[in-house]
């Protein structure tokens, strides 16, 4: 299993994708073609997003193929030769994967040694549920279970406070819910500019910042980039 | 109908349900005992839940029963004099209230004339959808539908910025999403310390600060406290 698991495609002020793209790079190695899933995407067009994403993947060297083309999206990722689904919002990307029974196929696809990168809600749905997300539940998919390759849930974007003055529950606040009402689960607190790799069973947190662990029981706690994450697998 | 949707329970710094006290007191002139669905918290009991509220409501000398403790919930609603839903995790609300058939029974109360007070997630389910909630799905509910008293979708503890620094998507950017999705629906940003009273056939904004509109089609735009909401009727 390969994955490559990121909280989000582009920091505050970036271009879009920029901090990711050599670790990205350094992933896909060797890798000429990549089936792209744009279902996340809702106020522009998966042909616009598949445009984007082309536009940086091409200083890799890598064609983007989006599966909506596809006239079977299923049988397209049973092809292919690495994975990537993008961010946006995380029901319309689940939704749309159920309809077409990508969660299923991906997961194949994962097992038998395909790479897989994700962000932000790509990475959300390779968890065993979306039930971590920061998304509005704008459409209803057919179930809130997702790719599962991993046991663990990632939070992407994880942040610390809320504006100043504003009452809403913080993020660890629903983290907290989370937890409570699903208390075998680890959740990953994955900070942006972060992103978390699995290769040769080993999964590392790679970027700038450490990533706040949660699980019922458990005081919250860090574990720095580099450090051992064994638990989690 | 008589209905009191608040955005935000507490405005932060101060006591629990300080701020909106006043107002429901007015709105709740007469009533003796309010029925409480405490469903939506997740990490205190629903006994606590009822003791907090308990405690303010008892200034204004109403009894507060919550429904958890009741054999038959629905029929418990049935009997209620007015009806208050509180805030917490809406997806753990709606699901509660789905078993319990609570929607249904709580709509047709609502059509009889019994007052009902929301506050966050209390709000966001007496909507068509509980679809514009902050929340995180911690739990899947049998389905997205809510109550569906009024004909639009309330955004609680709506705010316009994110903390600095921080690229997740922001307030206006998740609702472009929800009305790009329901282009039917409007959507009420409902800025905390604000609230949505309904009565005599005439809506209106109580607060201190306008409410932020959306529609697929319209360009979003704010309405004042005491400003013409008729076009949401």
């Amino acid at each position: 299993m390969k994955l490559l698991l990121i909280s989000n495609s582009t920091n505050a002020g970036e271009e879009y994708l920029r901090y990711p793209l050599p670790e990205i790079g350094r992933f896909l190695q060797g890798v000429r073609e990549i089936v792209f899933v744009p279902y996340a995407a809702v106020t522009f067009s998966y042909a616009e997003y598949e445009r984007r994403v082309q536009a940086r993947f091409a200083e890799l060297g890598i064609r983007v193929r989006s599966v909506h083309r596809a006239g079977d999206p299923a049988a397209f990722v049973r092809r292919a030769e690495a994975i990537c689904v993008g961010g946006g919002n995380t029901f319309a990307l689940a939704r749309k994967m159920q309809q077409q029974g990508l969660m299923q196929a991906i997961l194949r696809r994962i097992r038998a040694g395909v790479p897989y990168v994700g962000w932000s809600a790509g990475s959300n749905v390779c968890c065993p549920t979306i039930s971590t997300t920061n998304d509005m539940p704008i459409v209803q998919p057919e179930s809130f279970r997702a790719i599962g390759a991993v046991k663990f849930q990632i939070n992407p974007h994880y942040l610390d406070a809320n504006p100043a003055g504003h009452a809403g529950e913080t993020r660890e606040q629903r983290i907290r819910e989370y937890i409570e009402a699903n208390p075998r689960r680890w959740v990953a607190g994955l900070r942006e500019g972060c992103m978390l790799r699995y290769d040769g069973g080993r999964l590392e947190l790679i970027g700038g910042r450490p990533m706040r662990m949660f699980r019922k029981g458990v005081e919250p706690f860090e574990v720095e980039p580099g450090g051992d994450l064994s638990f989690l697998l």
